[in-house]
C-alpha cells in the first residue's frame, strides 16, 4: 500500500462561524458521497467526538440528514476507545510526575510550576480549578492544578500530528511538564513516562474507518481543540486515506482563519501535505448576521444583509488564495434561502475569483452534492502553488506577525508582559523553530468576538505564550480560552437513555 | 442458549493472604485447563484488571507461568475498555451533580455532604483528597472531595451484581449520591442520570471472552475491589459461562473469609447461584507465615512452622463447610516445597475433612493440575446444603455479628459513634433489608493485619457505614480503607515501553 | 519589694464541672473581699478574657453579682492588650517560618509537617482547617493549616510559665514549629523569631493590676486554655500577688482533676510555689446532676440527688488531700438551696475530713464570704506536706500513668497508634524531662463527658501526643480537642452596642 | 474646646516618590518644630505606623535624625492598640458573616460572593490567597478567600474619616460584606455587627498624642493604605489638633497625586477642612532621577539631570494651584546637594510660582526649618480659594475622568470589562454619589510604574472598581494592587531582639 499513488486533497474549512451555523462535516460527508456518486473514488477523513458536548449541548458530530458517518451512536460515545486511550496516557504521565515529587523529587522540580495538569473526556467545570495532593504527608504534596478536556490535551495534538508510533513516543518525550525551582524544563522522557504513554497508545494511533450512509469510506481519527491546537484529524488517517482513494475529503476546526490556517500552516508542513483544493463552506443565513441581521431575523430575504455580510467570505477567499490554492464556495443550502439571495452570491463568488456551488448533502445526499464535487474535481485540476504564511526559521514573534497581518488582518500585535516575559524563556530555551498555534475566538477574524464582518483597523493582543514542545508548537493565546467546558442548565445527558435492548435514544 | 443446562460451578479462593503469595488466579486457569485435559467441557471466568497496579507495582493479573490468559499485554492495557466506560459513566454522573449544584441547585443538596466522589482508573495518590470547584462563581461550587480507582466504584459493582441492562439502570438509579441540607437522600435518578450512564454502559456488561494459554475458553469481565465492594467478576459473564460449559471455575478477591464470603452471601444470592464445590488455595510458604517463620526465611524444610500455620487453613476450612459445600485444598507448589512438608500436611487436610491436591499448573499448565482436576469433579458429585451466613431480612447489625462471629471467628462488634449515627440513618432510610459488604485487612481473620494465623479473643471494630444502595449492601468499614492506591517508589510505568511495532516490553 | 515576706498562696479549684454552674471566679473574688473584710490583706489573682467567648456565648469572666472585678467592659474588651501581643508574637513567628520556606527554605522543612498554626482571638470556626500560600510562586507554598483561638496558643501559656523576660524569650526559642523531611524539630530559635517574639511581649508579661467592686486588689495577667494548656493565670502575677499581700486567692480552669492537678503539678512546681490551703468550690445544683438529676429538675430539694452526687466531690477533695493539702468546701449559694441540703452536705464533709463552708459571695459581697474567709485562714495555719503526682525525670508514659490512676482514678492508659509513634520521637528528641499536660474532658473524671458522678473501672485513651517544649510539657490529648471555637447559632455578638458615648450594651 | 478657634491647616506632600526618597515625615515634624522655635504654637498631625512594615524593610514610620516623634519603639510596636482594636472589629464581622452562612445563610448570601476579606497587621505572603471552611459541615463553608494587612482595612479607612462615634458606627454599618445569590448587597448592618465592631473601636478612635524630640505635640492616629484608601491621619486627630494649636502640620500618603489629592478631595471634604497652604516636598537626588540619572549617580552635581527631572515637580505644583492653594516646595536637604543644584532650583521654583525652602530639619531640628516655617506662615496669609477637582454629585466615571485628566495628566480614561460592568452595578445601587479613591501607582504620575518625570499622551486603565461604601468611596484599581505585603528574604524580624531589661534592637 505504501506504494500506491496519493490522492488529491480536498481541505473543507468555512467563513467565520455563527450562532446560524454552517455545516462544514455535513458538506464535508455530502461532498465525497456526491464524488463517488459522480464516478469518483472518494473517502472523508473527519475527527472524533469528544464526549464532553455529546452529553451537554445536545448535537452529535456525524454529520446530519442524508450525510452522516454510521453507527452515529458508537461513534459518538466511546467509539474505539482512542479518546479513553489518550486520557489515560496523559494521566499517566501526570501521575508519574506527582509520584516523582513524592518519592523524594530527585529532578528539583517547583510543584507550583507545573504546566501539565490532568484531562476528562466530560464536560467539567468543577475540575477547572482544583488543590491536589491534600491530606498529610502519605498523600501527595498540596499544590494548585486542574482537568482539561481530553482533547485539549498536548497528547492529543501529539496524536494527530505524529507520522508514526516512534514519531509519537518521541514527541510524547518532549511535554514540557513543569520547571525545576531554578527554572529549567522538566519533560516527559525527563521522569521515563514517554514509554508507557506511548504504550498505551499503541492502538489508538491507528486509524478508524466507518463508512458514510451512502457507504463511502470513512476515516474517523483524532479530534485536537482548534484554539490550544491545530484543529485537524490525524496525519495517519490523512495519509491513509490518500493511498486508498484518489480524492480524499477532510475538514478542520472552526473558521479558515483557524481550523484552516493551521491546516496549512502546521499540518500540511508536518506530514508533507499539497492539498489540490480548498472548500469554504458558507450559509446565506449566516452571511447575512454577518451582515448585521440578528438570529431570528433570517428566515426572510435580505439581499442588504447579505451583501453587507460578504467581506467576511471575501477575506477567506483572499487568505486561501494567498496560500496559493484554489477556492471552492459551498453554500450549503437552507429552505429560507431565496433564489435573488442565491443568484446574489453566485455573482459576488465569481467577482472574488472562487468558484460557487449549492451543497444540498443534508436534504438528498450525494445526490445533492453532484454538481459541487464536479466543479472541485475540476479545481483539482488547475495548477496551484502551494505556500505557507510564515517560515520556519523565522522567530516566534515574525511568525505571529505574519498569521495576524496576513490571515487576520490585524494592523499589528501587542503582548502582555507575561507574555513578553514567556517569550524570552522561549529564545532561551532555544524553541523559535517551533511553529505557531494561535489560539484565537472563532466568532471573529480578529481577537474581539463581537467584531462580525471583516473588521479593521485593530491590533491583536497576545496575552500568554504556552509550549507545545511536542506537539511541536507554540500557543499564543489571545483573549481567555476555556479548555474544559461546563455542561448547560439543561444538559443533553438528562434526556439520555438506553432500553433493555442496548437501543439509545436522546443522543442526538 | 437460555435453554441449556448450566454447568457446575467451582468458586477458587485462598487462605489468609500472606506476601508469600498464593496464585489464586493461576490455580484458577490451571484447574481450567486440567478439566479439560481429563475431558471435561471446562471454562474459567475472571476478573479484568485495573490499569493502576499495571503501571503501578509488577505483576499483571493474568495469571502466570503455563496458566496464563492471552493476549496478555491487550487484558492488562484497555482490554474491550469496560473499565474506560465505567470510568466515564460514574463521572458523568459527579458533573451533572455538580452541573445540578451549579444551576440552582433545586434538590437542596449540601455540598458538604457529597459522598459520591469521582474516579480513575490508574494509582493516583495526588487525586485522594482534593478540592475542586474553585474560580469564582463561573467554576462551580468550591468543595471537598477525592478520586477513587475506578475498581472501587459502585458502578463497577453494579455492573457486577446487575442480570441485565434493565437491572443495571435500575441499581444505577440508586447510588446515593449526596444529602440535601436536612439530610434526605439524593440519588442518580433523582438527578436524572441513570440514563445517561447505562447508555454509556451498554457494551461495558456484555462479558469478554478470551482463552487460556492451552485454549480454555475465559470469561473476563468486571473486576470490583475486594474490600469496600464484593470483589468477584460479573454475574453475566459467570451465567454466560455456566450455560456454555459444563464446568466452570471463577475466583473471588483476598482470601476465603472475604471474597470468598462476600462471593457466596452476596453473588450467589444475588443471582441464583448454587456453587458444587469451593477449592481453598494455599501454599506451604505462606503457611509456613502464618506459623510464624519471617519471609527471608521460607525456603527451608519447617514442619513445625507449617503446623503452627494450620490453624488459618482450618478456619478457612471450617468456614466454606459452614456454608454447606464440599472443600478442595489446593496447594500452589512451589519448588522449595519438601517431600516431608507436602505429606504432613496431606494428612492433617483430610484430618480436616478437606480433600487435598497439589496444584502444579504454572509448572506445567494443565497437565500439571489433572489429579486437582479430578478430584474437584468428585466433590462436585457430593450431595451439598448451600446455606447463607445471614438471612436478608435480618437487621443489618445482626448480619453483621453473623459474619464477625461465624467467619472471623470475633467474640462480637463494636461500633464508632460515627458508624452508630449512621445505622440509625440506615434504619430510617429503610435499608435494613440490604445485604452486608464487610470492608476489612485481608491479611488476618481479625481487623488487625499483624493478627496471623487464627486469632482469638477478639472483637471487630466497625469504624465506619458507606451505603451502597445501588450495588445492594452496606459497607462495613474495619480499619483505615484504601479506594486510592499510590505509585511506588519505582513504579513498573518506568520501564514500560513500546517499538515501533507496537511490541510491548515491561509490562509484567 | 523583692524582700518583702511572701504571702500565702490559696489555690481555688471545683468539682467537675456541669451546666448548673459553680461559679469558681465569683468564688475567689468573694473571698478576697471577705479575708479583707474580717482584716486580712488580701488580694486575687485571675485570668483575663479572651474576646471569642465574650462575642460568643453571653457570660463575660470578671466574676458576677456583689463580686466582680472593675471596669468589666474593659477587661472583657482589649483590657491592656496583652492578648493582642501574644495573637502578633504568634503570627510573627508563622509568618517568618513561611517566609523561610518561601525564600529558599535553607532549613529543609517540610511544608506538610508544619505543626505550629497561627491564632486569633475570636470563635473563629471558619479557620479551624484552611489552605494557605495559594496563587503562585510569588504568594508562598500552598500548604494545609488553620488557626486557633489565641488563649490556645503555646505562647500564652509560655507567658504565663515565665519567670522573667530572658526566661520568656528562651521558652519562646524552644517552641517546636515544623520538622525537616527527615523528621528534625525545628523552632523558633533556628528561624531566628524569639527576639521579636519577646519584643513585641515586653509589656504583655507585666501583670495588670485592677480592683474589685470593694476595692481589694486584683492582679488578671494571662489565661491560657486548661486542655491543651496549664489554664492558670501567670507566674508574674502570682508571686507580684504574693509579694504585696499576705494571702493571694488564685484560680485555675475547669474541675480539680484539669486546672486543679495541673496548678499544683505544673505551675507551682515550675515556679516553685507552695500553696497554703485549697478551695473547691461546689454548688448543690451542681451536685444534684452528678447524683442523675436532669437540669429543669434541679430547684425543688432532693437529699438523695446530693447524695448520689457526693463521690464527685470526694474524690476531688481526696485528690487534693493527695498532694497533702488542707481542703475547704465552698458552697456557691443559690435561693434553691435548702436548710436540709445545706446541713447534710455539711455533715458529710466533715465526714470526708473537708472543711465546709458557704459562699454568698454573688448576693452579699464580702460580708457574704465572712465565715469562708476565716476558715481558710485557720486551714491555712495547718501545717501542710506539699508534694507532687509524678516526679520529672519519671518518663512520660509513667507521668501519664500516675496522673490517670492518682487523680482520675482510672485502672490505666491506653494509647493509639499515632500517639504511640509520637511517644517514641519524644524519647529520641530527649524530652522526657517534661511535664505533663493532660488534654481531657472537663466533664467527667474520665474521659468520656457522660460519665458524671465518680467513674470506675475504666482506661484513658491517649489519641495524639503533642509537644510544648516551650512551655515545657507534653499534652495527652484524650478525646476531641477544640482549639478553634465557634459562634453560636445567636451570637452575642448580635446584641452588643456602643452609644454615642461610648456606653457599651449587651456585653454580659 | 469646641468653642477654640481652629488653628491654620497646613498639607505636607510630596513629588512622586523614588528610590531616593523624600522624607515627607521628617519635613512634617522638623516644620513643626520650627514653627514652634520662631515662636508659633504648632502641632503636627500623623499616621499609626503599621506592624508589618517594621518586621519586614528596615525603617519605622516616626521620622528620622532630630525630627523624630518619641517614644519611637512603642509607637512602632503596638503603641495604644488602635491598629489590633482595628484588626479585631474588622475580623469580628468576618467571623459574624460566616456564622450567618453556616447557621442557615437567612439572607441567602452567595459564598463566592463575599468580598470582606480577612486582616492581619503583619506582612503576611503565605495569608494573601487562601481557602477557608474546611473539614466538613461541622467547620463552615469552603470558600476562598484572604488576608489584608490591617491598614489596608475599609474599617481603618472609616476610622480615619468618621468624625465622631456615631458616625462610626453609621458608615462600619454600610460597609458591603458580600452579595446574595441574586446579587442584592449585604452589609454590616445586614448582619448586625456594627454594635459590636464599634464597640470594639470605642477607644481606638481616639486619638493619641505623643511628642516631638523637641517637644512639639504630635497627634499620632489612624493610617491607611494611601492606594486603596485615602491615606491620611484622622479626622478626629486633626480637628483635634486645629482646636488645640495656631499651626496644624499634616501629611499624606505617596506622592501629591495620590495622598495629596485624595486629602483634598476626600478628607477636608468630608470633614469641612480648608487647608491654609501646601508643602511639597522634594530632593535635589529624587528630581535628578526623575531626570534620568540611575540610583548610583546621584551623588555628584548634575544640573542637567536636575532640569530634566523639574517637570514632575512643575506639574505638582501645577496641581495644588488648581486646588486653588498656595503651594511652597521644601527641599530636604541632603549632603550631596550642591550650591549651584539648590541655586538652580530655587530659580525655577520661583518661575513656576512657587515659594522655595531647605528644610534641614534631619541634622539641625527645628533651628534647621527655621526660614520653611517662617514662609509657610507667609503663605497661610495668602488669599486662597479652595476648590475640588470633582463634584460630588457628578457620575462615578466623570470624578475619575477628572482626576485623571487635571491631576495626572492623561488624556482619558480605559475601562476593562470587568470594571465596566461593577460600573453599572454602582449606577444600580444609587451609589454614584460616593466619592472617587485612585488606586494607582506611586512611582509615576501616570499608571505605569516605569514613566518617569511629567508622562505624556497616555491614558488611564481602570482594571477593576471596588466599592467602599462605609469609607464613603469607589476604589478606582489601575494596575496591580497589593494588599498585603510580605515579608523580604532577610526581614527586620531577623534582627530586633529585647533585652532582660526591656531594652528593644533592631527596631530601626
Amino acid at each position: 500500500m505504501q506504494n500506491n499513488k496519493d490522492g488529491k486533497l480536498i481541505l473543507v474549512t468555512a467563513i467565520t462561524p455563527t450562532p446560524a451555523g454552517e455545516g462544514k462535516t455535513t458538506v464535508s460527508i455530502g461532498l465525497t458521497d456526491g464524488l463517488n456518486k459522480i464516478g469518483k473514488n472518494a473517502a472523508v477523513a473527519l475527527r472524533e467526538p469528544s464526549l464532553g458536548p455529546s452529553f451537554g449541548l445536545k448535537g452529535g458530530a456525524a454529520g446530519g440528514g442524508y450525510s452522516q458517518v454510521v453507527p452515529m451512536e458508537d461513534i459518538n460515545l466511546h467509539f474505539t476507545g482512542d479518546i479513553h486511550a489518550i486520557t489515560t496516557a496523559h494521566n499517566l504521565c501526570a501521575a508519574m510526575l506527582d509520584n516523582h515529587i513524592q518519592q523524594g523529587n530527585e529532578l528539583n522540580i517547583d510543584p507550583r510550576k507545573i504546566v501539565f495538569r490532568r484531562v476528562m473526556d466530560l464536560n467539567e467545570r468543577a475540575l477547572r480549578n482544583i488543590i491536589i495532593g491534600l491530606g498529610g504527608t502519605a498523600n501527595g504534596v498540596p499544590r494548585e492544578s486542574g482537568f482539561d478536556i481530553t482533547v485539549a490535551s498536548e497528547v492529543m495534538a501529539i496524536l494527530c500530528l505524529a507520522n508514526n508510533l516512534s514519531d509519537l513516543k518521541t514527541r510524547l518525550g518532549k511535554i514540557i511538564l513543569a520547571y525545576t525551582y531554578d527554572n529549567k524544563p522538566v519533560t516527559a522522557d525527563d521522569i521515563h513516562a514517554s514509554g508507557s504513554m506511548a504504550a498505551l497508545l499503541k492502538d489508538a494511533i491507528k486509524p478508524n474507518l466507518v463508512q458514510t450512509l451512502e457507504g463511502s469510506p470513512a476515516f474517523i481519527h483524532g479530534g485536537p481543540f482548534a484554539n490550544i491546537a491545530h484543529g485537524c484529524n490525524s496525519i495517519q488517517a490523512t495519509k491513509l486515506g490518500l493511498k486508498l482513494s484518489d480524492y480524499l475529503v477532510t475538514e478542520a476546526g472552526f473558521g479558515a482563519d483557524l481550523g484552516g490556517e493551521k491546516f496549512l500552516d502546521i499540518k500540511c508542513r508536518v506530514a508533507n501535505l499539497k492539498p489540490s483544493a480548498v472548500v469554504v463552506v458558507a450559509t446565506i443565513r449566516a452571511l447575512k448576521m454577518h451582515g448585521g441581521l440578528p438570529k431570528n431575523n433570517l428566515s426572510s430575504e435580505n439581499i442588504e444583509a447579505l451583501k453587507n455580510g460578504l467581506p467576511n467570505l471575501n477575506k477567506h477567499i483572499e487568505n486561501i488564495k494567498s496560500f496559493g490554492l484554489p477556492v471552492i464556495v459551498a453554500i450549503n443550502k437552507f429552505p429560507t434561502d431565496t433564489e435573488n439571495e442565491i443568484k446574489f452570491l453566485e455573482t459576488e463568488c465569481e467577482k472574488s475569483g472562487a468558484v460557487f456551488a449549492l451543497s444540498e448533502g443534508w436534504a438528498k445526499g450525494g445526490e445533492g452534492t453532484k454538481i459541487l464535487a464536479q466543479k472541485v474535481v475540476e479545481a483539482c485540476e488547475q495548477k496551484s502553488d502551494f505556500k505557507f504564511t510564515y517560515e520556519t526559521d523565522q522567530n516566534i514573534e515574525t511568525k505571529i506577525e505574519a498569521v495576524a497581518k496576513k490571515i487576520y488582518g490585524a494592523d499589528g500585535v501587542d503582548y502582555s508582559p507575561e507574555a513578553l516575559k514567556m517569550l524570552v524563556r522561549v529564545h532561551e530555551m532555544g524553541l523559535d523553530n517551533l511553529l505557531v498555534c494561535m489560539a484565537k475566538t472563532q466568532y471573529s477574524l480578529s481577537d474581539k468576538p463581537e467584531l462580525l464582518g471583516r473588521p479593521k483597523n485593530f491590533k491583536i493582543l497576545v496575552r500568554e505564550i504556552r509550549i507545545s514542545a511536542g506537539a511541536g508548537f507554540i500557543v499564543a493565546v489571545t483573549g481567555n480560552i476555556m479548555t474544559m467546558p461546563g455542561l448547560p442548565k439543561k444538559p443533553a445527558a438528562l434526556n439520555i437513555d438506553v432500553d433493555e435492548n442496548g437501543k439509545i435514544t436522546g443522543l442526538f
